[in-house]
């Protein structure tokens, strides 16, 4: 555990739940000296993403309590080992979900090491020196130099942190599927949370006619007026859905609950792509005529690599792309969590890590 | 109905279920006059395919009773249309699971007919002069020459029938994910049917390590010393499939019950891709995780273009390709599905029309 490992001697101020309540409370740990490969960073935002309820609560069974979620950190750098020549202090930084990977395996050897199978995790992984990592409801960091990125200057350091893990998840598959050199293709974004809202401003950006697809018949006039949206199709309301039968070149399905994709496999061309990055915990019904009759593909993306990280920030930093986001005390994630269970917040809980009560004081 | 059409004065005798029970008995019935586009169809043979089941016993619920099945068909040319010059009487032909299509639009423009949205099938489809279609359990047809295709003299035609539906089915993912061009990939086949089969022996043909991934440990020599399969995984087997994780290039998933697509998803490397034939009629339970951790691809495909289906026959002739089968007379039709919906067969029944009583006496 971190607060064994004999070179862990640095007092930080955090954030942990300590049980499948999922109750967040304050929580001073150690974090491990400043290596030759790492930065030290001073938290100054962290992004609230639903992974960190499901790590909270133990929703998958694999959480290491206490536990320190967040992993759509921005902050400043505050020191950088000798090795590290690409940070320098006071750099404008940010870190995802990836603390540490392999560095050996063919896909650490060909920027993929998202898909590397030694990946930790930025919170509940267990990092090279055996220590638990602790994420960014915290005031400090301490992360090897090869999983940070530079954040654009001109990008707001609180509304650029969910861009760490909702913006990333969302531009890949978009990347992946040739949508940054295409222009025109017509895109359904599934969803309008946290990963949606990004994928409709990446997707406006890029040239390309944005449906959103959502539950809410009410989220139709914030999606084309404020988010620009080209069109609006109420999942649930069967004529509309058939009225746009095979209008669609690729879809990104951000739902993060048990659903079926044939309805909007129903939508995509021939040949037409979907992409799930939402990672509902039941299995999804996968009915097998409209992915034959209509030769269609679901893929799976996660995260993105740090090369696409570092890409899609700085691709935010020229289209001027940040998350909607309402700022938050760390004395309210609770209650935060507890309405982003609800999906009742537009579109993004960022955490002001120098706003707590103690900084208030 | 086709005995009302005014053209359809030729009588044929057939084998058709008449409701749910999905019995099969002899039928008489009428075919329209050879027209400037069609060709006549001696049937020698067709093969009993999966589907013939679920539309006798009208499983889709869109049976059109009664109902002629077969699209596994060969046989040879007795009459052409004035329009037809690609066939000559004599020719071996086999026609497959498509009787009609728009013939306008993208896709049939673009030989992908079998994506064409007006579609009509060998059987139970409508085709343009309004008649039902009737299958190749019967004597004789009338087809359209263009979705005709020509037999290689070397394959004999009751082993050819097959690769009509079977064939073909198989054939194309394999072809639409370059395993016609790469050599030494590693692929798996989910299920030792009468697809599986054959796909063993287009992915041994063309230069690949095939593993058949079966429930039957039974299969395990079968596969290995009779269809020239290099591996065998038993799916049910979790110290097997653990064993070979992230290990296969590529699956074609040919079953068609129900199932979950965890476990083989997990065999696929990154980036793999699994094709999805078989067409259960309950949703694939399809888990976000394996998909997501593995960025990897579920496919569906249908069939194939007439112009793929004669490529797949050339293939054929080429390598010597056909289907292992069981050649039954038509008064066993029913024998034969009932062994079918139990996998009794290796691998394909398929009905010799010149063997009925009539013609035996």
């Amino acid at each position: 555990m971190a607060q064994t490992t004999p070179n862990h001697t640095q007092t930080v101020s955090g954030w942990a739940a300590h049980d499948s309540s999922g109750k967040i409370t304050p929580y001073t740990f150690k974090r491990r000296q400043n290596g030759i490969n790492d930065v030290t960073i001073k938290i100054l935002y962290c992004g609230i993403c639903h992974t960190d309820i499901h790590f909270a609560k133990n929703d998958w069974g694999i959480t290491r309590y206490p536990v320190v979620p967040g992993h759509e950190i921005t902050g400043l750098i505050t020191e950088v080992g000798t090795n590290v020549t690409e940070f320098k202090i006071g750099d404008r930084v940010g870190v995802g979900c990836l603390a540490a990977s392999c560095l050996e395996c063919e896909f650490c050897n060909d920027s993929q090491e998202n898909y590397c199978d030694q990946i930790q995790l930025t919170y509940n992984g267990i990092f090279w020196d055996g220590s638990v990592t602790y994420g960014g409801y915290s005031k400090m960091l301490v992360a090897d130099h090869r999983f940070v990125v530079h954040v654009p200057d001109n990008l707001p350091m609180d509304a650029a942190a969910p861009l760490l893990c909702a913006g990333i998840t969302v531009f890949c598959p978009l990347k992946d599927n040739n949508m940054l050199e295409l222009r025109g293709k017509r895109i359904g974004v599934i969803g309008l949370g946290g990963l949606g809202h990004v994928a409709v401003k990446f997707g406006k950006a890029f040239g390309h006619h944005v449906t959103v697809i959502s539950t809410s018949p009410s989220k139709e006039k914030e999606a084309k007026e404020h988010l620009g949206a080209d069109d609006f199709i109420v999942s649930t309301n069967v004529a509309q859905m058939q009225a746009q039968k095979r209008s669609l070149d690729f879809i990104l399905d951000t739902v993060s609950a048990k659903h079926s994709l044939g309805p909007y496999l129903e939508l995509l061309k021939v040949n037409g792509t979907l992409v799930i990055v939402g990672a509902p915990d039941k299995p999804i019904d996968l009915p097998s005529f409209p992915l034959i009759f209509g030769k269609r593909i679901v893929k799976g993306s996660m995260t993105g690599s740090m090369k696409e990280t570092q890409e899609m920030m700085n691709v935010c930093g020229k289209y001027n792309i940040t998350c909607d986001i309402e700022t938050i005390i760390p004395e309210k994630i609770n209650e935060a969590l507890d309405r982003l269970a609800k999906n009742d917040v537009k579109y993004r809980f960022v955490i002001d890590m120098g706003a707590d009560k103690l900084s208030r004081l």
